[in-house]
């Protein structure tokens, strides 16, 4: 007997129909002899149509009344999910965030997780209920409602599977699983059977929007198997687990995946003083205007004068370029120059930590295509390299067959 | 300094812009020096639009899923009020059945309020907060949400200013007050000042639909001042108090009001042997069936047997015919008899209590325009005849000026 805890975004639950579809999936489940536990959000467009009530009435709603708004979109689906159970002959129960009591602290909006009373849970699993939870929602130690952010059910089943030590937290979604790149791109890339976590990490952060981080992260944290499915066909899905685990489910390969951001734009400084500090000097006022950066290069050189380079989202490269010139000028810089016409493409996979040249066979796929590198950038299970926007299909494509990520690891 | 509970029914808070406009009206009060909590329903069309959603996935919807369901209805309208309130600059705080503590019962979609914790109200409003709290909603001691039924945000304003001792609880509907009769029978009905509780229940039950019963009988068990006022016009409406504050506030009418029911019906047996548990043998089969019973005559016979008649709604008319029927046979009845065309006239007034003759001045108000008395039942403070339907509008503006109700008391 396993304790599953299976989470259905909104689109799952968008209508009477689909909600009836899910209970059908989730009494397969049951009825191959698995505890089930429902996490479900507000139903597709509920939280939009809330918000848009909110923005009418009062453009800069506090935070704590918004969330009070914004629950009532998954209390809706968890009370017509536990009728559909009921209906099939299943004892089911719902429970709002505050009735798990999901406890979290105060940051209305974007509250995180302190604790989960997992009493109430588990004995209506013991009396043989089905248990449907509301997702992104919390409590917190005031009785205030709170919400965990946009994609927060996700985070909501991982913390649920790690309270109630699930076998697993299973995540649907409108796609089957993690692919190795994004087929819409490459389209040879494959589902995956099964990545670490903190490779989904790399892949998370660098713009495939399976899962939320935040959820990758707790289930990291607590070393919950996540498995992320599709709602609507059949399938495996794609295990998210210990790198451990991982190897036994498969042979490791060097390369997990191929991530790419489209949206990036460079700023570069030539010719600043290489002096201490110049650093915070150059990326202070891009901090204060709420830039975030993302590489960020120095070379040294010869003459005692260094170039910087960094990176944004595009949407803030104008106003990134006009505060960097402004630096330049009060450090006496040599010249200002950027592109916004750039892509970041990135391998990820923990085989490099046991395999040398990997970041050099990259170099030599892309080469190979006449693709020009314009920044490279490295951690320990990812290289990012920054190309010309118009090498962004041919690169990717050219590093999944370079690294054979088409065939079954 | 007072404190008032205001609560607002779906017509009131329906639109964003009735929101708004309630929100002005709250803030006009509070401005007057005014502590305020305020109880609303859900935005109207809400509860019937989640209802039809629980009737599409299952139509036996057990309760406690539906009361989830539910009062998601009333926790948009508190979020969206309390923002009004902020855009306005006023502190709000909204709080759910659930919040407040309302603990109730657990008879789901009709459960009754056991208690009500007013220790966090009472500080918001003491750090100068308008409270929000959603009506017709609790919490049972499981931490379960429960609903009041319909029409259930009425208790939860006399419950509230019960608890919280407030000066007076003000229920903002669409008429302006309780009047003599209703005024599209008599236009020259009048708005009364004031009203005793006693009263106001007798004309309740008797089909004036301004108010709840049970929230007039839970404001006369606590002594809760009740004022029923327009959402949408200016003026005082009518006080629902002790008969000792009535008095104070004007002189004391012989009658209040003249309340009238249109869908009665009568039924008759004749000829049965007047025997103890005769009664029980006759209505027995009738509340069997479900069928609710309002007046009941029996009259003594010379011949030793009796005729009974009691009224029905008419909607029930034929079934508890046909049920007469086979009764009579058992019993050996000489006929069964019936009218459904019938209505109940009622003259009001703790008056009576202190006057002879009341009711002999109604019979002679109505023998003057000719209208034949089909039965007569009376009360307290109350008397009731019935009437053929067509006497309706005749009989009630007969008694309407025969008591000079049409003065200003």
């Amino acid at each position: 007997m396993s304790l599953l805890v299976q989470k259905y975004g909104g689109t799952s639950v968008g209508s009477i129909e689909r909600i009836e579809a899910v209970a059908e999936k989730v009494i397969g489940y049951r009825e191959q002899g698995n505890d089930m536990v429902v996490v479900v959000s507000a139903m597709s467009g509920e939280t939009n149509r809330l918000a848009a009530l909110a923005q009418e009435i009062n453009p800069r709603a506090n935070g704590r009344e918004l969330d009070v708004l914004l629950t009532t979109g998954e209390q809706v689906t968890i009370a017509l999910l536990s009728m559909a159970f009921e209906k099939r002959g299943y004892a089911a129960k719902s429970y709002t965030g505050g009735q798990v009591r999901i406890t979290t602290d105060s940051a209305h909006n974007k509250a995180r997780i302190k604790s989960i009373d997992n009493e109430n849970i588990q004995r209506d699993l013991d009396s043989g209920h089905i248990v449907v939870v509301a997702g992104f929602q919390g409590i917190d130690e005031h009785g205030n409602i709170t919400t965990l952010g946009r994609g927060g059910s996700d985070t909501t089943g991982v913390a649920l599977a790690a309270a109630l030590k699930a076998d697993e937290c299973q995540i649907f979604t409108d796609v089957d699983g993690v692919y190795t790149t994004d087929p819409r791109v490459e389209p040879d890339a494959r589902r995956l059977k099964a990545i670490s976590f903190e490779e989904m990490l790399e892949m998370a952060s660098l713009g495939s929007k399976v899962l939320q981080i935040r959820a990758v992260e707790f289930a990291q944290k607590y070393q919950v198997p996540l498995r992320v499915l599709s709602s609507f066909e059949e399938g495996e899905g794609t295990l998210i687990t210990t790198e451990y685990e991982v190897e036994d489910i498969m042979e490791q390969a060097l390369i997990s995946g191929i991530a790419f951001n489209r949206d990036e734009a460079q700023l570069t400084i030539n010719g600043v003083a290489d002096t201490p500090g110049i650093a915070y000097q150059i990326l202070g006022p891009i901090s204060d205007a709420n830039i975030e950066v993302d590489m960020i290069l120095q070379n040294v050189s010869a003459d005692g004068s260094t170039d910087f380079t960094f990176t944004v989202h595009r949407n803030d490269y104008e106003t990134a370029f006009a505060s960097l010139q402004k630096t330049a000028e009060s450090l006496d810089a040599r010249e200002v120059s950027g592109n916004n016409r750039i892509v970041k493409i990135s391998i990820v996979g923990v085989g490099m930590r046991s395999h040398a040249g990997i970041a050099s066979r990259m170099f030599e796929y892309l080469a190979k295509e006449g693709i020009n590198i314009l920044m490279i950038s490295t951690s320990e299970i990812k290289v990012s390299v920054v190309v010309d926007e118009k090498y962004l299909e041919l690169g990717v494509r050219a590093l999944h067959e370079g690294f054979d990520l088409t065939q079954e690891g």
